[in-house]
């Protein structure tokens, strides 16, 4: 590879001939299959982003020119130009280069992306600056998906991009899809756009407007002139883009790379804020990723003959994801239920919906990517009684955090909230792990929290959600993880709301751990014994409303506590337990587990637990260490 | 006033003649005039909508029919309307109705708002409830401002609705304000609706095209049919509403009641998603309110034949409000310093911006009803060595949370935000209340996070926060109250980050606050001593990093403390302080005050001080109540 693509940094590009970027487009797409093929990781969006990437790189004098990829799942190509084909074996592995554009990993990545819809933002501030700074030459470039302008961010960022006319320019990354096909109003606009829909109509029109006029006979010379004044008085104007203000190129085909590096070098010189609209195809030069687009979003390891992908291998029997008995048990309460429906931001595949959305395609609403709007259109459904089981993945609840606050909590508004990837995610790294929920949720009023250690649990969460009076939210959070499959399941049972349960009993010292991270504990519990110390297991199961009579038995039983959570320590179960400790005059010894006061890295997620001291032996380790210092337990009362 | 407005709920309006509404609106408009100048609240927004608010209630068949009204301090006329005249004379008052619609006050009030921008996708969770539930006939409105359509919800919510086509009417609001004047791309372009602009283009581009049309003579008959054909050919598609699938009607005058009457008849029988945009003239009616228009948003008392308001008086010599110390602190720094920029969403006089905007034009940004804009954008500013001060209400900083996490603080990008409204603001109730910035914020790795107690220690903060490498958020809270004036300034002075000080000495018990409720600690520790006890004061000043020497001087020395807190108790500043004790192994009596786990209602400022019992007097006789039950000190380091 090394020899075809000598590439080191973008101005060996800049000085390649034109007509040899092509074949550079191939070699980098092969590397990209090869490469993905053998460690897995985001595909399809880096391979539909090649010539345009390539070409944005050769027409634009980066790093002095600023370039924000959003979400940057597609930043691979952009990765391999600018000095980082030779660690790219490490990407998303612990100690490795990082899946998305991050500032401290190369001077290339102008802004930190992994959450979508902020790269206008950010380049306008660029731009912005460099006006403060008197810097004219500097250009800003944008980089955003059709699936990340669904989101309101990417609008205000337009209407204040409109307003102050900076330079600029947004590339508009449209292949019609997220991570699953793209849904709302503005797709289908986009789809009028690129097939021309709107011009047709403006044509046929106008041929209309000929019929009326009785007299008159038309030259194709005079027809294309009357067509190209009102094109250039109306049809400008008639854009979306253009109604705010920003001047719209396109669309043009983004796997042609001499025309984009022709188009962009026109844009150069265009002062002012403009928007190319680019159509590429994700997964482009790779056939079985064209074919099955959400598939192969990130499809892990794969062959790449077969096209077989290798991490789709059959769980094993006995485990099953989160995820897997969220859809499958929401289908099974929703056929009972019929107030139940499903709401997503875009996350449809991730959220194990599809299904559901199959068999019940009007009860399951794919909002696009738009966490505020699913949040407050499902307080408007629960308005009228339904029960909306609102998925949300942890990170991007954080978009949402007013909605909940604001529209349902202080409402009393029956929604239940269902965080996915709660706690660490992986490879995805600090951008996407679920790590702040329970501290930034279990301020608010009206909200009950929990998290279920396991299927079972998991399952009766959800059926008690769905009948409870909530008056509020009804969070639920459950990790990007496997769990222990039961089946043939249990018959559902309500849990009551604010009640954990001990999972075994102990001396001297006792374990309080929220959600699957319990499965470790009873691990290390299992482990201690067999070092002849007897530790107490709890599963709080509630971040709120606490378990008052189980936290005075520990209390009362105990001199020594330890916490576990995957989420951060600030503010989480841990200050909540110690919170009621205080308030109630108990004095222990309490060590909290759990994420420390700095971003997680990226890893594994058993790589994190074991990082962040949270897996069996570190909470073996901490047991141990804490038994040793023990002190009575001291009432003051 | 009775005899002249016998409307006790919108049935009683229903029965009356058309021609009658003219008078009724007249008298409503005199009532709200009356009322607010002698109660203070609100004011102006309600006046643009009186015609709009009768017409609405007039057509559709309220409370079946569920009008949503956006923001909801327009909805003044809607409460007289719906059985709260009698009661109007509480509005905003402790105990009294709430100056926002509020589901539990009426039935009237479909859903509570407070908030911006969230009118469309509650209407929209509603009217796909109705289809859900095969309920046809039921209408849904969302009245919304143009100033609210900025906000990225609610282009969310377009997108949506453009999408599930459901049945459900815009109205857009259009005066040209939120509480200051407007600004955006989609505000030049509503004007250029509304002005006939981009019609007028059309028209004269319609003109060009004859004029190169050598032999054809044109009747005026023609040339109507012509521009009728265009028109419906394109200017329909080429509105940005109809880009997203949205019916649009308009621009008519919000004031001609017979005309929205007869419009909304209409528009109730067209099914689907509707837009119909209304001009309207915020404080209509009143003459002072409609030449200034940022003053009479919420103008406080006034004398209704002069136009003076009464609440404006000038502060008294000794005191001054947190927002005047910013707004004169934050010019006399950015004269020092070329880097510092101020960014607002849409606040600019209410934030104490509006001077600095006069003085440096080009280094203050109001990005619209945009709080995660705001946020994304001061990243970008700050990647260029800018330094934002960004400065958002506590209670929308909600908005922002995810964009303070993923683009600020994991990115180590020095912004500085001002968190104006922290704590409870009064009368405005528990949808503005800034109870939770700290709970929230607290958990975020890189954050300062400081408040500061008096006017001297604010102006510090933040020159400290100019100089300071961050690496992260700056994060700086204050209320909306006054403080003791210090003239002339003391010089800047650097606060080391994460320092607390001593206010006073004390035996046996401690008070740590943080920001200006520490002038109540204080106040109560002179009465106090006045009693005999003398308890120590501390101000903490920092939530994080905490003053960790200063901690371990308290916990060697006190075996009862209390915190006190002008925010939610669950994960704040007293919650950190346990934390630490915890972990140091300390043990004490800690007692926190602050705001309980329900949602804060509305009342003047002290009312609720006292009310959720963190006021002098409470501190009094919590120190008392602690006094009587102490410990010794037992450190089980």
């Amino acid at each position: 590879m090394q020899e075809h693509l000598p590439i080191k940094v973008p101005e060996d590009l800049r000085k390649l001939p034109l007509h040899s970027l092509t074949v550079l487009g191939e070699q980098i797409r092969s590397f990209l299959i090869d490469h993905v093929a053998e460690n897995g990781g985001h595909f399809s969006s880096s391979l539909g982003v090649v010539e345009l990437t390539i070409a944005l790189h050769y027409v634009f004098d980066t790093p002095v020119d600023k370039l924000v990829w959003d979400v940057g799942h597609q930043a691979y190509v952009h990765k391999l130009l600018t000095g980082r084909k030779n660690f790219f074996y490490s990407n998303r592995q612990l100690g490795g280069i990082s899946g998305f554009p991050c500032r401290e990993e190369s001077e290339f990545d102008a802004f930190g992306t992994g959450h979508s819809s902020t790269s206008i933002s950010a380049a306008l501030g660029m731009a912005v600056a460099a006006r403060h700074n008197k810097n004219t030459k500097r250009q800003h470039i944008a980089v955003i998906g059709d699936g990340a302008m669904t989101a309101g961010l990417a609008f205000e960022a337009l209407n204040n991009v409109g307003f102050e006319q900076p330079n600029i320019l947004i590339i508009l990354n449209d292949n019609n899809m997220s991570i699953d096909n793209n849904v709302g109003a503005l797709q289908n606009y986009l789809i009028k756009l690129t097939t021309g829909e709107q011009y047709n109509a403006l044509k046929s029109q106008v041929k209309k407007v000929f019929s009326i006029l009785p007299s008159a006979k038309w030259s194709i010379d005079v027809l294309r002139k009357l067509e190209k004044a009102i094109k250039g008085g109306v049809l400008q104007h008639s854009n979306l883009f253009e109604a705010l203000n920003i001047r719209y190129f396109g669309p043009i085909d983004g796997h042609d790379i001499q025309k984009l590096v022709h188009i962009l070098e026109k844009l150069k010189h265009i002062p002012g804020p403009k928007i190319l609209h680019c159509i590429t195809t994700k997964g482009n030069g790779y056939l079985p990723a064209m074919q099955e687009k959400e598939k192969w979003h990130a499809p892990g390891k794969f062959d790449k003959e077969t096209g077989i992908t290798l991490s789709q291998k059959p769980h094993s029997e006995d485990t099953i994801t989160f995820q897997e008995i969220f859809g499958n048990t929401l289908i099974e309460l929703a056929k009972a239920n019929t107030n139940i429906v499903a709401v997503s931001p875009a996350m449809l595949s991730g959220s194990a919906l599809t299904k559901m959305k199959k068999e019940m395609p009007d009860r399951v609403f794919d909002v696009g990517i738009a966490e505020q709007h699913a949040v407050t259109f499902s307080a408007g459904l629960a308005t009228d009684g339904l029960r909306p089981f609102c998925t949300i993945y942890s990170t991007f609840l954080q978009r949402a955090y007013d909605q909940i606050i604001h529209d349902v909590a202080l409402q009393k508004l029956d929604v239940v909230l269902c965080i996915d990837r709660a706690g660490v995610v992986g490879a995805d790294g600090p951008t996407h792990h679920g790590a702040f929920d329970i501290a930034y949720l279990r301020c608010i009023p009206n909200m009950i929290g929990a998290s279920p250690m396991d299927a079972t649990d998991f399952r009766n969460l959800l059926y008690t959600a769905q009948h409870h009076d909530c008056k509020g939210t009804f969070a639920i959070r459950y990790p990007k993880s496997n769990t222990s499959r039961i089946e043939p399941c249990l018959p559902f049972m309500q849990i009551p709301i604010g009640k954990g349960r001990k999972i075994s009993s102990g001396k001297g010292i006792a374990i309080l751990s929220i959600g699957p991270i319990g499965q470790e504990v009873q691990q290390a519990c299992r482990q201690l014994q067999d070092d002849g110390i007897q530790a107490a297991h709890y599963d709080l199961r509630f971040f709120k409303p606490l378990d008052i009579e189980l936290l005075h038995e520990v209390f009362q039983q105990f001199s020594s506590v330890i916490t576990v959570e995957d989420g951060c320590i600030i503010g989480g179960i841990g200050s909540a337990v110690i919170e009621f400790m205080v308030e109630q005059g108990y004095q222990a010894t309490v060590k909290r587990l759990g994420l420390p006061d700095s971003f997680a890295i990226h890893g594994s997620i058993p790589e994190l637990h074991r990082l962040y001291a949270y897996d069996k032996d570190a909470i073996v380790a901490t047991v141990k260490e804490v038994y040793t210092n023990q002190s009575p337990v001291t009432a003051i009362l």
